[in-house]
């Protein structure tokens, strides 16, 4: 019988290793969510927006995170960023061990994806470039892939922009997991996170265009590196590379930080279920017949 | 009673065979489908882009696959796309013997939806073409029904783009509908397969219309074909028309092989809820008490 | 204390009245949506597009829908369309003695909120037209209030567009309300519903601005004839007025019989539950185990 | 172990009284609801619409909103405004004597989130305004942060602008919370609520920027008078400061005594699920078996 056929063929892949697994989750969520997120870049930029605007960028990228979390998140738990593998492994709520391996597929995942973006894209990119991959100018591709700082930004300010739109991001993503706030169910949270990462794009995106994760923002740039872009991806915006990787790790923590420190660490004791009960109640007094 | 009345009149009207209810609801899924898709289009061309842009077209098929969805999915499952329904069978998940009535009835669905909105903007098709119906050309209505190449696409670029497109739609709806990974409630799914379509459209739409569905092109072309547009709709881009077909084939096997290889066979064996229970505990060990 | 005296004095209020109750909601709701609806056409007209365009007024009708259903569902069904009450009445699942109380107060609910968005836009109103109310010309602002067809438009054009557009919502509707289908939580209804008419207005809108309901239009097109736009917003469009009346009364009736004979009335006999869990084993044998 | 230490730091940091963490939850709420709400605005300023037009501005205040919202709602209720807080008061489903503490800590959280969107965009604003920090002219940049009205408002139409936009929010927020009439899962609410701002920015934003809350406006307004734009932002527009204070507190009670007299009051007594279960029969009457 068919079904049986590939259903036997695909139960011999089946790879039995937690961390692999997770790592695999981790690799396949980054890629997601850069293939949709860079495809909206390249979209606009060589449709020179006619196919869509700065606000179909923030919904790419948003959109891609959702799905991102759909394929991991049951498996891995749906990090798909460096910076909140660390910021969970220093609030304890997953292990050193494994962050290297994380770190090591969620950039590999965007790297490959990139190719792919480069791949569907090519056609389009050698019309719009003129057969130039450049840097700068007005024809210039590489920021289809990774991100680069406005004219006006400045050295610290692209850092405080890094930070505080990272910490905007871990404030909002402790508090979708929160379950002594508003507990969620499970299929809402990819939406969610999604949400989150729209808002950040249209209120932070216009400094340098919110990385707010160094997986997303490496792994393109080493593949536009490789790929013919050269040199310049690297010191172009006075050498920005580094802000999107040291900025967000910063930021992460810091917006951890404030999460718990003004929120979830004054939860009183007890089971999530009964205080959240407790709360609604005194809410709304209307209903105590 | 009036009621009974007419809820009798109804009732005579009932089929019973099952395949034939089936293929009733694909047709029904894939009509909505199109008449919100390809009247966005419509709209927004007719109108020079007053009354709508790129990202309302965007939003009319992601809608449109939304409600399509809703009209069908209670009955038939809602493949609304042979690409689709070809992946099930070949994951052992549909029966091979429906998949001809259902791409019958998918491709009839979409030929009637084309139908409908040219009858609706029969007018405004006339005063925008000048009362000539062309493929290309500044005043080109063939693409409000079909999709076509952009200029610079080359046939092997339209095959990668129609591969990839319709490999991340698969890798979407496969990761959406494995309850292993996160469950989702049922009215919830259309919405997200929805979101899939929308972040395909916004990160993929530019290069040729993303059909990712060989009955939402074939349908309206075949449409076109026959009330008066002719056989440019045929030969145009350098004879377009089957790449909607085939790439959409091959990628929807492809995105669903990468699905399966990297998340799906990995999960453990055990009913599905504790499998996800485990997962979720050990994510958040803050509600441990 | 202060609870108690103002819960006093509101239970005083309290009107027992079963279909007293359902009219006020029914105001309410049509209230909530022409108030959002037609506020965000002013928004875009007196702007000049500045602050909006055509697809924030599909967001402002459909989000008036939205919250037009969550302020009057659970006291009147939230049908605030007399074209919905009449299909329901035709379906028998809805008395037809109270039809005429429901649409007379569907029609004041618009003609009041009408008042209100003139109200909020007075100033505005006065600046973009120089201080005249026109139904046409370059500062017209009757179609804030009610519909105008496209200059393009024949009055059987006119009539197939608000049939086609009526129909498609009626379509959407009852299969959202079709719990043998996808069954929907209560919350998530009046947001579909809001759905239904945000791609109703990216896919239908072009012709004459999607009425689909004859109290949005008739109410605010009587408040603009009072109050000093004259007897022009009856004339224009060689006598359009009636068209948004008659058109989406056809189109609801006709909507419902396509979504009754080719989905709800073959749904097998048992109860929506339990038929719906067999459907849903059938698609997804994988969780069998 | 890690996870232990941090744990244990956390915890000392705990706060066990409850008017205190509900004040920081407001403040936290208030904070992040200006950090996107604001910051939208600023990205949209001063990238001059080229990342971001008017619906961008609306999207940034509404998922602020519904973010502000998930950080706090678990612990104070979130309001979030001053003027749902006072009516809340009157209806008597809050006590008088947090209310002090509530809007100080609301306007301090958003004062502090000025700041923040000040610091993220500081290299921005200085280009933009070419070093000048102006209330009026082709480069003002005060608007960023509090409201003023267009040229064509008299401080009449000002105050009704006011009163009608809360008065539409209340009405919003009260029918969301009325698990009499449409029961909402807790996950769902703050994304209602934010879509209730959406809807009230795309329809009643234009006149003068939707302020409807008088914390979101005096203290940013605040803010902007310290850091150098002066007392300009107190005399522009008439004096129109106060409007944005005075408006929402009585367009909230407006609002509120609406739904309470035309809904909320008249539901029958007894417990709302039975109610609720009692209507939904009465509405689909063809799922009686």
């Amino acid at each position: 019988e068919e079904t049986s056929t590939m259903e036997k063929l695909l139960h011999k892949c089946q790879i039995r290793n937690r961390l692999l697994r997770e790592c695999l989750a981790e690799f396949l969520g980054v890629y997601v969510l850069i293939l949709f997120g860079c495809g909206s870049v390249a979209q606009v930029t060589t449709s020179r927006e006619k196919n869509g605007q700065y606000l179909s960028i923030n919904l790419g990228f948003a959109l891609g995170v959702t799905f991102g979390v759909f394929v991991s998140r049951g498996v891995s738990g749906a990090h798909l960023n460096p910076a909140v593998s660390l910021s969970l492994c220093v609030l304890g709520r997953h292990p050193w061990k494994k962050l290297p391996f994380f770190i090591l597929f969620q950039v590999l995942g965007a790297f490959l994806a990139a190719g792919t973006v480069y791949l569907q894209y090519y056609d389009a990119i050698q019309a719009y470039g003129g057969g130039e991959l450049t840097v700068a100018g007005p024809t210039a591709t590489a920021g289809i892939f990774s991100t680069f700082p406005a004219d006006y930004l400045s050295t610290w300010g692209g850092i405080a922009d890094q930070v505080i739109g990272t910490a905007a991001l871990l404030l909002c993503v402790l508090a979708l997991g929160d379950r002594r706030n508003t507990p969620l169910p499970d299929a809402l949270h990819p939406v969610l996170v999604g949400a989150a990462v729209l808002v950040i794009g249209i209120s932070m995106g216009s400094n340098s265009g919110y990385a707010i994760n160094p997986a997303r923002d490496v792994g393109p740039r080493l593949f536009t590196y490789f790929v013919g872009w050269g040199a310049d991806v690297f010191t172009a915006g006075n050498g920005w590379w580094w802000v999107p990787i040291v900025g967000p790790c910063v930021g992460a923590l810091l917006g951890a930080l404030i999460y718990e420190l003004l929120v979830e660490v004054h939860h009183p004791p007890g089971p999530p279920d009964e205080l959240h009960q407790e709360t609604k109640l005194e809410m709304e007094p209307e209903v105590k017949t």
